[in-house]
């Protein structure tokens, strides 16, 4: 039987004293429920004097913000945890560090990050940190290099990617990115405003087209152990500091699904900020962003570079050229999936506060027609855009 | 403690009553061990009265035709008879039917197909089965759409991925495709007359990053349930019917492959040709060849399509064009893969009687050499060479 239970805040603090690893362990306290995600319970371990020292998570058996009518799989917190734990072996400063997991209760003890805030929020209200975007290049150079053919030897690889099948999350991912928000679907949801722009983007027939090689490639192409969910809301920044973190959906797939959702959350921020700062401030704001899209992408790009040149293990993919010409068609899916992010995003099951916390009604329309066109104009053309610079002058272009 | 031991004449006869599924057990009297293959023990049983009966297959604990010193999985004998349940279930009338199959003992018995001919063997006498083309790409669409995404449940598709993960045959390809024809390797072997073409394969750059692409693309695209070994001496023939043997190598993996080595193999033929038959007949046989390869495509492109068109279930995939899409990569991807069996059958490990076969040392280097030359240039101009009309337009003019 499992000895699965729900842990309420006394359990926490108990099981943070036991497995937190720190030297005082009696001194932790209390324990506060912070989650505001979708799918976990949350807490922050304080200790005797109120300080946060370390996190417990626990994964639901169901989709929390939905409720027990959908039921999802425990097996996820010991993928997120195994993920982690792979990321943070290849890049341990950008990766929350995992204390201790037990995949039975579904649980886990990660590091206190109260000296990091959400991305996502510090977007919002137009903070900028202008190393972030490299951060993260860093973060999934590393993280991907080292778990693909690259590096990875065959016969190892090919049992990663067995441990870390990940059936019900990337359901949910091939359900709500690639297929819902192109069909009538109750999951989806979005304001009457956007109704003819919707209708267009369901029959526009070379988009579905695109959206359907897209949807193949994240059901086919295990190219490397994917944090599968790298928005700005998974990712902690303080002053030149960046912490990926929430990794249940990890995975075999292709890495321009990675580099796309977080490209795409980037140019969500772009396509709101009209709506959520002052109009000096909003042109600010989105020259950072596309300086953002830029340094991921080229951070991201160079690290990958100078890690095959140095690292790759596999012979015949070693040779001078290649790894230049693998990157471009990661480059081509990330453009893709980026777009993707941000069709689903604007009208599917999960919204971003960049878009929907738009205060005047006519504004949110506006800057989610902008994330909506965008996206179809990322996934069609996709194939066509060479380069970071052709992207952004195109969005530039754009407006 | 496992069961394996491994079989002789005698076993395989007790094992064959046992198992065989035939009414009248105590009849199977005699066992030949008939196998020629690089990797099992072939038993064919007769009864009393001469007639071979039942085939019963064991896998060794290493490669036959190396020895002991290249040990290799007995897993490969649950893979292979479970691909091959798998293929019968959707194509029965192509796929060797297995009657019993033991994990442990690494053992499977199948249907005898006393009444077939190896392919290869009747393709170097220069008999031809006008239909077998067909009926091979018909064994290849049904086979291949019924385990891809097109049907395959999503969460289903990804325990079968794991099921069928078949890492030490996988090795085998990647090293023998990929890897060891452009180095310098013990596994290669060629006559010295070929030395300055294999010199110059070797120091083709463009070449070599194709290569590289065809081999992560074998590495990481999870597909469809691959055969994983379909040459013309994995195929039985006889008058109007052909039978799909062999597929321990079989697992997920890009569809292009298995069309490839079908293709590839009939392109090896048609090399060596004008060294095994008389001129006259040489120039029909190579006609046939190339009607063969036009058959082999249409056929299981129809066949895909119309299954496309009537079974998908994935609603993303299903969108009108997106299967012909879809098969354009696949053609694209099988031309490239046909051109690494060219190369890796003239200059690798494990050679084709096609070639190695012809008596005459000068004539039979000019076919190794047409091999290899067309094997070069399918692999850099694959992404070139639209459909099966320009690739047969540009091997006849390529003599």
């Amino acid at each position: 039987m499992s000895r699965y239970y729900t842990f309420n805040a006394a359990d926490a603090v108990e099981y943070a004293r036991q497995f937190a690893g720190v030297k005082d362990p009696q001194s932790l306290v209390t324990a506060d429920e912070i989650g505001d995600g979708n799918l976990n319970l949350v807490f922050k371990i304080r200790d005797t004097a109120g300080v946060s020292r370390v996190i417990v998570k626990q994964a639901l058996p169901y989709v929390r913000c939905v409720g027990e009518s959908w039921p999802l799989t425990l097996d996820r917190a010991r993928i997120e945890a195994e993920t982690l734990l792979v990321h943070g072996q290849f890049c341990p400063q950008h990766t929350v560090n995992i204390l201790h997991h037990d995949a039975e209760l579904a649980v886990m003890v990660q590091e206190d990050l109260s000296d990091h805030l959400i991305w996502r929020s510090e977007l919002l209200k137009g903070k900028y940190y202008p190393q972030a975007a490299s951060q993260l290049g860093e973060y999934l150079a590393q993280s991907l290099f080292h778990t693909s053919d690259f590096y990875q030897n065959a016969q190892y690889k090919k049992a990663e990617v067995s441990r870390f099948i990940n059936p019900e999350l990337c359901q949910i991912t091939e359900d709500l990115f690639f297929t819902d928000p192109y069909i009538v679907h109750e999951r989806n949801h979005f304001d009457a405003l956007l109704q003819p722009e919707v209708d267009a983007l369901r029959a526009d027939r070379p988009l579905l087209l695109a959206v359907a090689a897209l949807k193949q490639r994240f059901l086919s192409h295990a190219e490397a152990l994917l944090h599968g969910d790298i928005h700005s809301g998974s990712i902690f920044v303080a002053e030149g500091k960046l912490k990926a973190i929430d990794a249940e959906f990890g995975f075999y797939g292709p890495m321009g699904f990675d580099l796309g959702t977080a490209m795409g959350n980037l140019l969500l921020n772009y396509c709101g900020l009209p709506g959520l700062v002052a109009t000096r401030e909003a042109a600010d704001g989105r020259e950072q962003r596309l300086q953002d899209l830029r340094d991921l992408w080229l951070s991201f790009r160079e690290r990958f570079l100078q890690l095959a040149a140095d690292k790759t293990q596999d012979p015949a993919l070693a040779i001078a050229g290649y790894a230049e010409y693998f990157l471009q068609q990661v480059w081509h899916d990330a453009v893709g999936f980026c777009g993707s992010e941000l069709i689903r995003r604007t009208i599917g099951f999960a919204h971003v506060a960049d878009l929907d916390s738009i205060a005047d009604a006519a504004m949110r329309a506006d800057c989610q027609r902008h994330a909506l066109s965008l996206g179809q104009w990322l996934i069609i053309t996709a194939p066509q855009i060479d380069d970071i610079e052709a992207l952004i002058a195109r969005i530039r272009q754009n407006g």
